[in-house]
């Protein structure tokens, strides 16, 4: 059993290897002087079973050209198993055609991965569990609520707490996350105008006085999460949490996040954050024993 | 027949549709926040034989994805044939296992393009003819050479022409643009110690006193060509020209060529220069037409 990190998330791959009890396979990944992947493979994988981490997260194109190399090159070098793992799986969105002429991306990343010759996928939290259907290889579909949800027992928050639900997509995860924390539900009705906008509606639950703690699979702009814990502290809860898998903090989520009544959000590592990401307010918890136990 | 741009390369495919005599299709290909491309193709294209224009040049990454997104898009949409223009097709080089465990990037591409549904390529100057039969769909092989030979048979430079292969690899293509000019052929013997790195070592045929022309297929960081160069003309060479198909230009190259003995580059517009590349030295030639009169 060898495992390979690429260059996405680094520091979980380290992880994730120290729990298996491996070291990481020696390989460079690096670019030519045009900007094209060049990748090396210091060592032989004749025969063995491989496992590649790669999470593909902004610069979303270039992990996937990465992950989409390095198969190649370990496919040509007779590795005897291709085992892909993408903590944070990106395009997942982009999964069925919401409007005339849109493409599927999702479906094209998982058909370019089959092709490529991978075995088996292990991914986390994917953003529509439908997406394990865009491959005929075995899946493993991890789920961090558990992990996210230890957080809270631990520190002693989940006592009167309601698990609020930002959207009504996701009620079913914030169901999950209750189960964990024993506690009641809440739903935000929201509409969303466009992409990446989000405008707060109204609250169906009972959350005054109430601790609520927010779940959702990820947080890009983070617009739909800040509203909604202000729509519940203007609703009377006594305080905001907020908790996801997938930290894509994108453009200007970490100063609204800053801005915003949430005291707590809790993440995974699933994407690495770069520093100034890390704030005070964000507390990243490691997928790493998780994956580790499923490899 | 419609044809439509996608972002590396504008300007050549608005001459394309020109030449063609179509308007380009009305898409738009930009990103969302979190850096993933966003596709909106915004009218009908059910049943008509479609052509994308896209060189995967610098972002290849980037370019590569917009290009196969494209695709999915077109093919989910049903066009009836999905005809594929790669002015410029990025990861040639990467076309063989040169050593232990690399991958074969060039065999990818290709294998990705046939998955999403292509019906037909279009290519020009393709860093290895092999690489044509990387694919099953038909391709259209075009050659840069006449266009450029076209150049300095109008300026009357190839009166007392020799053209030079700058390394052995090249002499067919040399023979080839000879044949154009009726001028005899030249070759610099070097030896590359690493990539993008070029040493050059003695010159096979007779140049002194006369007019050089290099032709290369791509030009990257320019070390080849302008050490070329410089070996000419201390070879006695009376003045130097080049020219190449694709010019990518990447790192180092235009303060090479700036400070070269060589007197014009002749390239052509597979590849989009910012303007800063645009030096006096480098004279662009649109392979419009030609691509034009292949759709
Ligand atoms: N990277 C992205 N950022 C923002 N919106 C996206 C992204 N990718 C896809 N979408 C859009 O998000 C919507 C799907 O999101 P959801 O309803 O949460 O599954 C679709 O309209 C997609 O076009
Ligand atoms: N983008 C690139 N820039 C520089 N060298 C490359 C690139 N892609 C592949 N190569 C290397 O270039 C060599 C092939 O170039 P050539 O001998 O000109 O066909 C191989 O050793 C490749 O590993």
């Amino acid at each position: 059993l060898k495992i390979f990190s690429l260059n996405s998330n680094r520091p979980l791959a380290e992880k994730i290897a120290k729990r298996v009890g491996v070291p990481l396979g020696k390989a460079s990944v690096s670019r030519f002087s045009d900007g094209e992947i060049q990748i090396n493979i210091e060592e032989s994988i004749r025969g063995d079973n491989v496992y590649i981490i790669q999470s593909t997260s902004d610069p979303v194109n270039d992990n996937l050209m990465e992950l989409l190399i390095m198969i190649d090159a370990l496919r040509r070098a007779s590795a005897k198993t291709i085992n892909v793992v993408i903590p944070y799986y990106g395009y997942a969105r982009q999964d069925r055609k919401a409007r005339s002429r849109e493409p599927i991306t999702a479906k094209l990343v998982a058909d370019m991965l089959e092709k490529d010759g991978i075995t088996r996928l292990v991914a986390l939290d994917l953003h529509a569990a439908q997406i394990q259907g865009f491959f005929d290889v075995p899946v493993d579909h991890l789920m961090g609520a558990p992990l996210l949800a230890e957080y809270f027992i631990k520190n002693g928050l989940a006592k009167d707490a309601v698990v609020v639900s930002p959207d009504h997509g996701g009620v079913s995860r914030a169901r999950a996350m209750a189960e964990f924390l024993k506690a009641p539900i809440a739903i935000i009705d929201k509409r969303r105008p466009k992409a990446n906008v989000a405008q707060i509606m109204n609250i169906i639950g009972d959350v005054k006085g109430k601790r609520c703690i927010m779940i959702d699979d990820m947080i890009d702009t983070a617009g739909t999460i800040t509203k909604g814990a202000q729509a519940l502290m203007d609703a009377g809860a006594s305080e905001v949490y907020a908790c996801c898998t997938h930290p894509v903090l994108s453009g200007p989520a970490t100063e609204r996040i800053e801005a915003s009544p949430i005291k707590k959000l809790v993440v995974t590592d699933s994407i690495q954050l770069p520093d100034y990401k890390k704030i005070d307010k964000i507390k990243q918890i490691s997928v790493a024993p998780l994956i580790g136990d499923a490899i």
